[in-house]
């Protein structure tokens, strides 16, 4: 009988089992603190899986991640051999373009100059730019980036993409690999949705900040909806304060939750959120995994598995 | 000859009288503080128009106002018989949706409550809804109001509207006349598009604020980027103080500039900008009007005259 593994942490684990035991009739389903034959196991469903999360699981086919991101997966130091698939999710890629739409948005508007305006009871005319007279740079084009970028292009921004490998997309101007420091002299507001790899890790650093394209009013702005790794937070803290960046917002942080000690918390063009940009749902997330788990006991391949190497 | 008189008080007229001279060979373009003869005027362009500006045109074809609302401009004391032709402006628009995307985001994505925890230092993780699970209501289905509710339509919103004829909009759930609280009922995010008569004067009052519907975290909010003329201030504080609503953008206000001593400036769920969300460009405006006086004196009829008795 096909076995499948639930490895959750920090999240309802008990309600992810209903609902695969009510999409999975015919598969046996079982949680982590339940008593199981480890080698009976066909697929192990993990989120921030322990130490132990793999082990004796010498049969199995599959690792399903329930993260669109596999960073922290693939340094766990009993990763078994076998295929790692990731989450592409509609509902999820839905949140993160409208948490990226939203930021966006308010800094073309000149948010951080109006609310210190209203702050000392100013009143002080200045029109912001349209959306076409604005560039918003996306770095990573996956699934989230192009998204993202085809949401933007939509409400006529001037979109800009820079990802590792060339790519094509609708509407927007791509850039890749060494290209970058081209991509960053056209980019009013930067937008991070990278995977977190070596080659990317510490990428918003204080260097980059200082080739972004300074006509928005108030400097040029980025928003960080992917990974803490990416970013040096001692730098954003740095660029925020001299002029560099104008505003900056931020889902993720190097550590988290954020140390009530950073200074971040206490500047006024800092736009901080909890982790929140997105979240990955019971219902689409069942349903997504589901499927592959039938289709693949019906001999097709694995979808959207991950690239080792690449990192993601 | 054909004689355009330009009447421009508050911008820089003599920018919009050069610019006219070279859209307009032929036509003689003389501003207010010029000698003419008041019986050569053809049309006169405005924007706020003082009390002696229609003093002997007695051969006016038109009156051209730079605004897109002429309420102000019909309760002016000497305002002659002729036709008002109101700017209808593709740049000006988009910059007004620009305004109306960037408060409605920024709302759905509960920014009142993650910037109250950021300024308590307090790592508080809550999901906002995806756009479709948020209902925007949209009053006043002109041309503002069809193109914000087209924009919010297409970034996954569920999008409302209410307008005093019945109008039907494509993907936009619509309500008309005395069907207001059926619309208030279903709308989280309330925006005010309307044009500013004596039927819409003073509408976003406490009783309306307590018939929004109470779905998202926080409140409801209302976004008005009409007129000042819409609200009555008092009950946007006293809703905001006492959770009737949850926000309020506003970028119009009963008096302008807003005095210094208005509650509303110190108030941490108030989004306040001083009448900036759209502003009619030069080149649109000379580019719309030009062609309108050429079609007219080749004897084509105005576009977008005002209805008087309607107000709009």
């Amino acid at each position: 009988m096909t076995t499948l593994l639930l490895h959750l942490s920090d999240v309802d684990e008990a309600r992810w089992a209903a609902a695969y035991g009510a999409a999975l009739p015919g598969v046996n389903v079982v949680r982590q603190a339940e008593p199981f034959d480890p080698k009976a196991i066909d697929y192990a469903f993990v989120w921030k899986p322990r130490a132990n999360a793999f082990d004796g699981l010498s049969n199995l086919k599959a690792v399903l991640s329930l993260g669109a991101g596999v960073d922290a997966l693939l340094k766990h130091p009993a990763l078994p051999d076998a295929p790692i698939v990731r989450f592409v999710d509609e509902d999820l890629t839905q949140r993160m373009s409208d948490y990226v739409v939203a930021q966006v948005t308010m800094h073309q508007r000149l948010f951080t100059r109006f609310k210190r305006d209203q702050v000392a009871r100013v009143w002080r005319q200045n029109y912001p730019p349209a959306a076409g007279e604005t560039n918003v740079g996306i770095m990573g084009l996956g699934v989230l980036g192009a998204d993202a970028a085809q949401r933007l292009v939509g409400m006529g921004f001037t979109v800009l993409g820079w990802s590792r490998t060339p790519k094509t997309l609708p509407g927007v101007r791509t850039y890749s690999g060494d290209q970058l420091d081209a991509f960053l002299g056209e980019t009013d507001i930067l937008c991070c949705l990278l995977p977190l790899t070596p080659d990317t890790k510490g990428i918003l650093s204080y260097g980059l900040f200082s080739k972004l394209r300074r006509r928005l009013d108030g400097g040029p702005v980025i928003v960080n909806a992917a990974r803490g790794g990416h970013q040096v937070e001692a730098d954003i803290v740095k660029a925020l304060g001299d002029g560099t960046l104008g505003a900056a917002s931020l889902d993720v942080f190097e550590s988290e939750p954020l140390s009530p000690h950073s200074p971040l918390w206490a500047l006024d063009n800092a736009y901080l959120t909890p982790h929140i940009a997105a979240i990955s749902n019971v219902d689409a997330g069942v349903r997504y995994f589901s499927q592959i788990i039938r289709q693949h006991e019906a001999g097709k391949p694995l979808p959207n598995v991950v690239d080792r190497k690449r990192g993601y």
